[in-house]
């Protein structure tokens, strides 16, 4: 793809931007405020740039009018890059021309891993637990009466040095016919023993050669959402993929409303089906997209919290919110998918990543597995924030976890114009730290409908940085802006008035949010400092850190850091593997070993209960600051906020 | 039981009688001819002896008048012994008195087969494969957040030293509410691995102790009959058994009009439903019977022929009556009862005998395995007669097989009035040498109907032996009685005028009828001879016999030699295992080191196919005599014949 070269200016700023690119994200990317309420939708008109090289495509709006845009005015927000060009903002006074020598943070999202299947194959890695053998048997004659199970195990022992072959009725039921229908060539398909050694199960017999038709499925269970993507086991690609609503979404939105239903009369059933109702919608759907016929994919990997997992596999999860807290089981054994109703062949087992504890679930082992930690040398944190906040640290030698509740703040709960990241959602966002005037970015680049959690740590975190808020969250009374004011006994700041949004209101951002905020990210925080001192080590030791959960991809990890969600570190040391669960379901498509390694490093894992460890107390009450109150445990912040006072 | 001297005169012979013994088949037993015709039902009345000392009960009829009653003249069929008794046969004529000098063969049936629990158990081969453990589980705290699966299987290693334990979907299922049910103290249920070092299954877990409830079915899957045995696998007995005839009948007498009914479309689906009906139908009668919990129940093990097993399994049985006849599997791996539609819990794993080839099948692996067979020292020659007969000659070193297709002679069919060994079959039978008159004995003692197959070997055994037949199987036209006659150009004797029978005919056995009995035992024995020809050995090799099938428990030993369906061997070393595929399938669930030898020993009979073995055809033309065109291949029989020829 081209990239032109996008100059802003009077800021002197110049960016490499992809065709095609927006104006106004190109702006934000490189730390250049234009002021802007609408969220890109080019209502409001406050985002007016002048282009004095080169030419933008669109940007032109009701709002400029013919002798503006004559002069070259355009819409930031309606622009698209096509070619090189010198964008002026336009600064309106002294005051404003000031804000141009401040030292902005630059803005740096986490460096997202993209699996390597070439790196996979060169390890001797992609090792699919599915194969396929075209086998040209001999046929029966009077000298040869071999039962044909017989001639098709010696066969592939003696041709193809398969050895621990066992097969199943289902299939022995189809192999005297399909031996004959294409006159004993067939296709075998093998399923591989987790441990190298067991068994080998023929799990299929199809006639001819069939062999480049291998699919296997991956599947996260999210509490909200499922995904589920099919994959070429020849070529280790996604060839379609598909995410709906867990349809249990309607029995409650937590995994203890979840729980609470499961335990009514006919409830875990219920759920089950209805769970289970999703992933078949979804295995419908994705074969679809992908012309692949059913009896080709013959795998099945799936992952999901704790609750998830036994509510998909019909297991009783009421003492999974009882005290003591104990799930049902760590490991499952591989089961007919047919058996908990997947609509896949009968020949299909399902893997269910196995779980650590009642809070600690096979998404999170997933994650471990799929991102890479279990093998890493290095001290790594792996994060992964949703309502509940996963926290796992280790090496490849030693692991431990714990859960903790960081509230639905991430996901817009408890936030007055909170949202889920969804079009209309505030999710990026500058502020003019002169006059106060807000940029907002929304999904979508329409008027805003709320917030969402990305863009809440980066509101909150600018406004602390400039001294809008102070460490407690509440809001400066002494700004010279409408935008903050009072409500209901609360200060709150105006970050779209009414007309400039999708709602009947202004979109505001209370002290009550930023509270809920703190605390949401203070849990997270004094997890990760409680589990990493009860093995003995500080935030200081972490070499790198993994985020997962659909919350991760669009943070801004400075504004992350600002805010005390993350500990303070280079922010080339952070990957974000998004849907690690998804992925690790994947991952141990492509490759056995994974398969072979999830139970070891699963019993590896040492589980902590934050709510029974005494010092997490005292770590989340001292967390509920912006950014902590030790401000030594954030120096850069530290040294930047001393550098701003004395300018 | 009391026994009771029986003084039969002027024989001279003396029995000993069981109490309640009836007189008539006390005489056949002791040799002593008496007229009957009727079968024993005191209809024909010439059955009438003199009670000369001592009394019988009953025995009294209206074809007895008054004064004979007082002169103790009783019906012997009608007679029953509860006391010392001697007993007077008339003898009316001197022609008559000259039969008593004549040396009679002894009736000899084979030493019917008593398993022996105590032997099993002394030699620490009691195993049965399902056995249960009572735990008391120290329940979780918050010291001890074990899962719950961990916490079962963790004090199963620990306190009761059980390793390799694997933990199915429906066990985890129940897991969580089943150990709080009685504050987790529980019974676990482990399937113990058919090879030792595999893993051994916890295959249910129910609340309190029910160690004592531990029961496993056995269960023959005969072509014409299903029998089925619940056997307690605490004691080893069996509590409830029950046959019935196998639902499939009504497609077909045999397996090849089965075979054919599957070929139809929905045939398949059709005939394994409804041997699975039949299967059921029986387990809910062994259930009811016994009063026992269906949960209680933890295996099931099947035998059947190779049709009868591919029918049960739904595997397509078309190749089997297909050159060149292979069947689609000799190894079927355990299948879960329920997957199959056998109405057994869901953690019922059934296990299905392993078949040799396209006719021979699990019911004969069964009887190897059940009877002993294949860890013997000395030359076996194992026989299961039915329509088809299969043989197996060997001991624990090696072993041959093959099968032979005997027709239906020794089941009644192909005899004018052959039938089943059902009420109303003539089953023993004597004749008068001098007068030809017929002893007749019947199945429960009614008018006949016809004769069954060991009824059959013994009339035409006895009409050899007198010279009222030939060799040739021709009845000699030159004896001075009514009862041998022309009829439709074929010879006959009249074993009963009609008025004696409960049809509309007389009852005969023809010409026709003896060649079909020649041509069945030519079949079997010739078939015997070809096998051990074809491993080097002749018939006089042979150490035992061991026989099994619905066919040989009434045989009389003598008899069978004498045609020339069994060679000559003392008969003590003949044993009759009645159905060998339903003890072989009862053996293997009370030890589990037969599941543990069965797949070794199968795969180490060599299957000869008798019609593509050229010295077959020859033998069986020899064998188309009685007893053989090699009179010297039966040297007792030769002796008798020269030394009566001699007299």
């Amino acid at each position: 793809m081209s990239t032109h070269k996008v100059v802003f200016e009077p800021h002197g700023v110049t960016i490499e931007a992809a065709h095609g690119s927006n104006l106004i994200r190109l702006a934000m990317e490189a730390g250049v405020h234009i002021n802007a309420s609408c969220g890109g939708e080019g209502v409001c008109g406050k985002c007016r740039v002048i282009v004095e090289e080169g030419m933008v495509d669109d940007g032109i709006s009701e709002k400029l009018s013919p002798e503006d845009i004559e002069k070259g005015y355009r819409l930031a927000c309606r622009s698209v890059v096509t070619q090189d060009v010198v964008v002026r903002v336009p600064v309106e006074s002294s005051i404003d021309a000031s804000v141009l020598n401040l030292v902005r943070t630059p803005r740096k999202a986490a460096h997202v891993h993209q699996p390597d299947l070439e790196h996979l194959k060169e390890e001797g890695l992609f090792l699919p637990p599915v194969e396929k053998r075209y086998l040209e048997l001999p046929p029966p004659d009077a000298q040869d009466r071999l039962p044909d199970v017989s001639r098709l195990v010696g066969f592939l022992k003696l041709s193809h040095d398969e050895h621990r072959l066992v097969v199943s009725l289902p299939v022995i039921q189809k192999i005297p016919d399909v031996l004959r229908q294409e006159d004993f060539k067939v296709t075998a398909t093998l399923s591989r023993p987790v441990h190298p050694g067991r068994k080998t199960h023929i799990i299929n017999i199809q006639p001819g050669d069939t062999t480049l038709r291998n699919y296997a499925i991956a599947m996260d269970i999210g509490t909200t959402t499922i995904y589920g993507q099919l994959i070429d086991l020849i070529s280790g690609e996604v060839i379609s993929e598909y995410g709906d609503f867990n349809g249990q979404i309607s029995y409650g939105e937590d995994v203890i409303t979840r729980i609470m239903a499961a335990e009514k009369p006919g409830g875990l059933e219920k759920l089950h089906q209805v769970v289970i109702e999703t992933v078949n919608r979804i295995i419908t759907k994705i074969v679809k997209q992908s012309d692949v016929a059913m009896e080709d994919i013959n795998a099945i990997t799936l992952s999901g919290n704790t609750t998830m997992t036994q509510l998909l596999l019909r297991v009783n999860p009421r003492y999974i919110r009882r005290s003591p807290y104990v799930p049902a089981s760590t490991i499952y054994p591989p089961i007919a998918a047919k058996d908990i109703g997947i609509a896949l062949g009968n020949h299909v087992t399902a893997l269910v990543y196995p779980q650590i504890s009642s809070y600690v679930g096979g998404d999170i082992v997933a994650g471990i597995m799929g991102s890479g930690m279990y093998r890493n040398e290095s001290l790594t944190l792996f994060l992964d924030i949703g309502t509940n906040a996963e926290i796992v640290v280790g090496n490849k030698d030693w692991m431990a976890c714990a859960a903790c509740s960081a509230g639905p703040a991430f996901e817009g709960g408890g936030i007055e114009f909170g949202m889920r990241a969804a079009k209309g959602a505030i999710e990026d966002f500058s502020i003019d730290p002169v006059t106060y005037e807000p940029m907002n970015l929304t999904i979508g680049n329409v008027r805003p409908k709320g917030i969402c959690g990305s863009g809440l740590i980066t509101i909150v975190a600018t406004f602390f940085e400039l001294g809008i808020v102070n460490s407690q969250g509440k809001y400066n009374r002494d700004l010279a802006t409408d935008r903050i004011r009072e409500r209901n006994g609360s200060y709150e700041y105006v970050l779209a008035w009414q007309a400039d949004t999708q709602i009947d209101r202004d979109i505001s951002l209370t002290e009550i949010d930023i509270e809920n905020l703190i605390r949401a990210k203070g849990a997270i925080y004094s997890g990760c400092q409680t589990l990493l001192e009860e093995v003995g080590l500080t935030m200081g030791d972490i070499e790198r850190i993994y985020l997962a959960g659909g919350f991760g991809s669009y943070v801004d990890l400075e504004k992350a850091m600002i805010i005390g969600l993350l500990p303070e570190i280079d922010a080339d040391k952070v990957t974000y593997f998004g849907n690690a669960s998804l992925l690790g379901a994947k991952m141990s498509s492509l490759t056995n070993k994974i398969r072979q390694d999830v139970v070891q490093v699963t019993n590896m894992i040492t589980n902590f209960e934050l709510s029974e460890t005494p010092s997490f107390m005292d770590h989340y009450v001292a967390a509920l600051f912006l950014p902590h109150t030790d401000l030594n445990q954030f120096p850069k912040l530290k040294a930047r906020l001393d550098n701003r006072r004395k300018a």
